[in-house]
């Protein structure tokens, strides 16, 4: 039987049907319509795994849901740089979907990271737009491509999570394009998102559930969005106000009493049942495509997943110090294993993201099953911050002993979850008096860290080595252990800096300053854009990872037309093992007359090279590579002028550059007026002669003989007339190089 | 003759006539209009002396003007914190205006510092508005009693010079209240100034002069300004359009180019008449007030007027560092005085408040005229930027050979003055290089510094003391050497904080970044407001300053009832000598659910002491001293709850605290509904019965049990429903608190 959904049979349902369906049945399902033959939706959490579950449903990951493979979580997938690899990530995801009778996957999250204290970093890419929005896509593509939807949240400007019902996310417009928006717009215009998920949150006070702008404005009538928006759990307060809005679908269900409501609302004529029938319609075809038309599949391999779960990690994993080349292990080193987190690793997010785990396998699993000589100490307990005496001198004496110490390092899910913002980036104490203890009983400690989202780190020059893995999934262990050990080569980017103290963060003093409102000072000057605006030194700057090979860049190539900029570069691996490099072009702008971040993220790829061996990269650069919003006139602009294109191996790592004149917008026209400063007009000889005519020479001369050229520089050609010009001459000027 | 001038005389007035006054007839003077016996009106810069112009005009202090006491330039005199001081200063210029036939003066600055760079920083008074708004409002009430007009600029948010004719301050409502406007805001309400001088910015992209809100809706309407508003000398753009706006006069004259613009503007009725005629009444009211009925004076005595100078710059100079008693000099020091600018000082702000000196003497010329043993080296050449290995040499070999060196540093005019802003904080790199060269020649090293602006102090601990003079007149000589030899104690206390490095400043990167706009990122955190926030450490913060004695604080007491907070608390000058102390009041608002500095000043007081006396100290803190501007309801807001009322000896001394109940106005409702956080509603013990009765305590009980007391501080009682409740029990529990 083809089902075909379409306006007439919208039009065909009465007021209350239509309400129930854009109002949620329950927690995960919409509503079912049996005598008009409309079958209920499954939506299910979560952007790093399925969490499909059984009866007693909850928002926050309390109860149990069917055992699903837990895939790393996006802080450490976005580290791969690898498009590919979330495509493949997404295509696992909708396999699982599929086959538990999944229709609709609740990810992924794709807000902008703003502070390493933000509770929900962990579900998130980057603090970089343009590298969210190419993750973000290639994820949703995969999904999608399994006959599955994706639901990409949580739109828009959710950056914290206390009080993130009600607190309004005070930003300016052109940070909210160019960063909080920037890879919303991505996805939907390249990947065609079934849903997109409206966040608890406000925009400078308006709720985006009831936000018109934010939902229809931008998102379709600019963006064209076509899918439908269902609101984060909870995140209706009106559920008229957010119809009118432009949401589609209140979720979770409340009984019957948001459509009781709107039926209210439809016959008061306080809700225009057209827009009732548009929400209803985009219902039904999201039940259409991913419910009715989807094809059944019955059965996915596990055990193949938990190998792509590893492969993901290890792909991710960044290898953040190796002094000495301490790391990787060899098969000779006796080692000394030494924390909590080794044997009971944190390896996923809490609550919405949280799986029920097909598989895990520890660190300490994974090395007991290596070939070195391993031991094993706690060193501290997780649930503490304390140490314990008893189990410090353990790991200490342990370390004693052996040729390299591992230490398992990391942020307790009490301190790191949905629900909450962290007061600290710290690690808990205990575990930073470990590392001081430990790297005084043996000079070759390891530190691989366990978090959600960056950490400071007073003890980096007390360690040799430092390996980030992030939440890294249920494959943690032998991801981890392959790393250490050189079977993998890490080739993980961070893709958020590490500052060196919270001071150092933009929001510092005003994140969570106010109970109502959030308010983004630092504009468009998120993560190393602030960092390299206020020339701060950083642990480890965005895009930095090492490798056990080394790479070099040669040969840069920039060409440039009214079409494109074109660009070519050779990596080579120089070093003696095969590696995997992500070269990332950054670009500058040197032509606009407003404020620009010293350089943006515009291409990034990642190549595996052998030991020898070079590839030449050949990118091309279109228009939004050089594009900055103008709220003003409401549109991306593009200045001619000057650009430098940079290509480096992290943010601050620029291997080769090159500045290209850019031909894409428009020339920033200085037509010579009332507003034009001396300095110009002095300096430009085809303006000399009509100076002369007009009688203005003689004058502006004299200026130029009794002022400084900085003064010239701040001083209008309408100010002449305190310098004896008549409105008379300056008229004539004008009239004289408007005719040339 | 009594003239009084009127709305019928104005009416009486042809329009061109009308038209004339309101255009300003040429630099210095408003219209003469023999006819209808309307005398011209003079007016004349500057804020720190008289710079009346004989007959070639200009607007940068270019040409010659006629004699009069330079004083120090307010950069200094804030340093004073003395209101009676900035009162006798007013007097002062009075006297010389109304002797010299002026009848407006144009003065004081009252703009904040954001900026070190800012190129126009000297003739401001500080980073703070209350400060500024204290002096200012001093300063306006002793000119204007002595019968001459003032002129406070420039209105509005005038903060940079780059581009000053057309940039835009990008500034939010907040931060335009509490920081840009409120020293302007106070001026006008307590001195009731002659003229308010409209800057030449935009602000939020209306150009000042054309900025219907700023010059009427808030200055006239909100405020109740009553004097007339001129443009700063060229700021006019479109004078129509600024007449519509509530400019009054345009300065300066331009032939007869504007006048018949406006006789077109009324003729076509696109320029209501009736709005000429208040701003042509305005400027005949000020002809009224201070040229007509202005009692003539005819002389004055400048050797009193230089001897207030020295007082006013004696009780500003800042003592910065004083390391082991090196000062004051003793009778018996044998004294190397070293730097150019011992002999030819920088004492004054270039641009507009340039004057003609009646006598400068010189730091060198002082010491000479000492006791002590004196010898000189020039050291540097001011006019360049490298050593001169001679110059230095020499300074060198002098230094070895006394017991303390003095050496006088600073910024030259080059590189700070009105029209262009600084590119750098440093002092030239001779000086610097001479400073290093210096304290290694002789530990007993003396810094005097001569600059308009915050310096950086890389050289901070190589020298035993820094004194701070700033721009200090024609006394510089004198009032600097009375500080060094201790003929007077130094009480001055910095306006503005002195950062370490210009990193450290809120605008660094994006200050003059775009050419078009400035925008404030830094909202309300200005000056020691951001420094606080951000935790920085500074060189020298707000309100510091060393004495010769010193001084404790006790006894701090403070009341609060439902009109008003008194505090009192008592100084004792504990030292040798007598001195005078600035006693800062500080409140740090703990009440308020919106973002707040972590403390404001709100008071301040200077007293002079013998050695081993004391003084009760008893202040009122009004209504005001805890508001904060609500944009969103536009009004000032007093939130009742806990202030922190704080006595520093500067903003980072802090001698005396206490908390404080305020209750000057409204308590911060939180009425319980949907939007409550759950928290609140399960800890407050008057809503347990309600819950009960509504169903929800079991469902609450559960939700307090499964999670954490975080999550519940950020889940609100409309999300409750996701927890189980229903719709109904909701509304009854709602409804029956409502009903108690």
């Amino acid at each position: 039987m083809t089902i075909r959904f379409d306006l007439t049979f919208v039009q065909g349902l009465t007021v209350a049907e239509k309400a129930e369906l854009v109002s949620g049945k329950n927690f995960w399902f919409t509503a079912e319509n049996k005598g008009q033959q409309i079958p209920k939706l499954m939506m299910t959490d979560g952007p790093s795994g399925l969490r499909k579950q059984a009866s007693s449903a909850d928002a926050l990951g309390l109860n149990q849901s069917v055992e699903a493979v837990c895939f790393p979580s996006a802080a450490l997938t976005a580290s791969s740089f690898n498009v590919d690899m979330l495509y493949e990530l997404g295509e696992n995801l909708g396999t699982a979907a599929r086959v538990e009778d999944v229709d609709v996957l609740l990810g992924p999250g794709v807000n902008m990271k703003r502070t390493p204290l933000a509770g929900r970093n962990f579900e998130y890419f980057s603090e970089d737009p343009y590298l969210a929005g190419e993750l973000g896509s290639a994820y949703v593509k995969g999904v999608q491509s399994q006959g599955v939807g994706v639901s990409v949240k949580h739109f828009a400007a959710n950056n914290r999570e206390n009080q993130r019902f009600t607190s309004s996310s005070n930003v300016d417009e052109r940070a909210l394009r160019e960063i909080y928006l920037a890879a919303f717009e991505k996805i939907v215009k390249q990947a065609h998102p079934a849903t997109l998920m409206c966040s608890y949150n406000a925009i400078n006070g308006v709720l985006n559930s009831q936000n018109y702008r934010l939902l229809t404005q931008i998102l379709r009538n600019e963006w064209g969005f076509e899918g439908l928006v269902m609101s984060d759990w909870g995140a209706v307060a009106d559920n008229i106000a957010a119809l009118k809005a432009g949401l589609d679908l209140e979720m979770p269900g409340n009984g019957n009493y948001s459509s009781k409501r709107i039926v209210e609302a439809v016959s008061t004529g306080d809700l225009d049942e057209a827009r009732l029938d548009t929400a209803a319609l985009r219902v039904l075809k999201l039940v259409e495509t991913y419910h009715v038309n989807a094809t059944a599949v019955h059965d996915y391999d596990k055990e193949q997943q938990h190998e792509f779960a590893k492969r993901a990690a290890e792909d991710s994993i960044v290898l953040l110090k190796n002094k000495g080349a301490v790391l990787p292990i060899k098969t000779k080193d006796s080692i000394a294993i030494i924390g909590e987190l080794a044997d009971k690793p944190r390896y996923q997010g809490g609550g919405s993201s949280h799986v029920n785990a097909h598989q895990l396998v520890s660190p300490l699993d994974a090395a007991k099953a290596g070939t070195q000589v391993v031991t094993y100490a706690q060193g501290y307990r997780l649930a503490e911050a304390n140490a314990d005496d008893k189990l410090v001198a353990e790991a200490v004496n342990l370390a004693h002993n052996v040729d390299k110490v591992i230490m398992f390092a990391g942020v307790p899910e009490a301190m790191e979850s949905e629900g909450f913002d962290k007061t600290t980036f710290d690690l808990p104490a205990n575990q930073t008096s470990l590392i001081s203890k430990l790297s005084e009983a043996n000079t070759n400690l390891i530190i691989v860290l366990q978090n959600g989202s960056a950490v400071s780190m007073p003890w980096k020059n007390q360690v040799e080595a430092i390996v980030e893995t992030y939440l890294a999934g249920e494959a943690v262990g032998e991801a981890t252990w392959h790393i250490l050990t050189g079977v993998v080569n890490p080739s993980g980017k961070l893709a958020e800096t590490f500052p060196v103290r919270i001071e150092d963060n933009p929001t510092f003093g005003t994140f969570n300053a106010s109970p109502e409102a959030e308010n983004y000072h630092e504009g468009i000057y998120v993560g190393y854009r602030y960092y390299d605006l206020k020339h701060k030194r950083v642990n480890f700057p965005f895009g930095y990872g090492l490798s056990y090979t080394q790479f070099t860049y040669h040969d840069l190539s920039v060409t440039s037309d009214e079409t494109q900029v074109q660009m070519s570069f050779i990596i080579s691996n120089t070093g003696e093992v095969a590696g995997k490099e992500t070269a990332q072009i950054y670009v500058q702008n040197l032509a606009s007359r407003v404020e620009v971040p010293e350089q943006e993220l515009r291409r990034f790829v990642k190549v595996a090279l052998n030991p020898g061996e070079s590839r030449q990269i050949k990118l091309s650069l279109n228009r939004r590579c050089f594009a900055w919003y103008n709220d003003n006139d409401a549109k991306w602009q593009v200045d001619n002028g000057d650009y430098c294109i940079m290509v480096g191996s992290s943010s601050r790592d620029i291997r080769l550059e090159k500045v290209v004149a850019v031909r894409l917008g428009s020339p920033l026209t200085s037509k010579i007026g009332p507003d034009t400063y001396l300095s110009e007009i002095i300096n430009r000889p085809e303006l000399q002669e009509a100076l002369q005519q007009s009688g203005l020479k003689d004058i502006l001369d004299q200026v130029v003989t009794g002022n400084s050229s900085e003064i010239l520089k701040n001083m209008p050609f309408r100010a002449s007339i305190m310098f004896g010009a008549s409105p008379t001459q300056m008229k004539t000027f004008l009239k004289l190089i408007e005719a040339s």
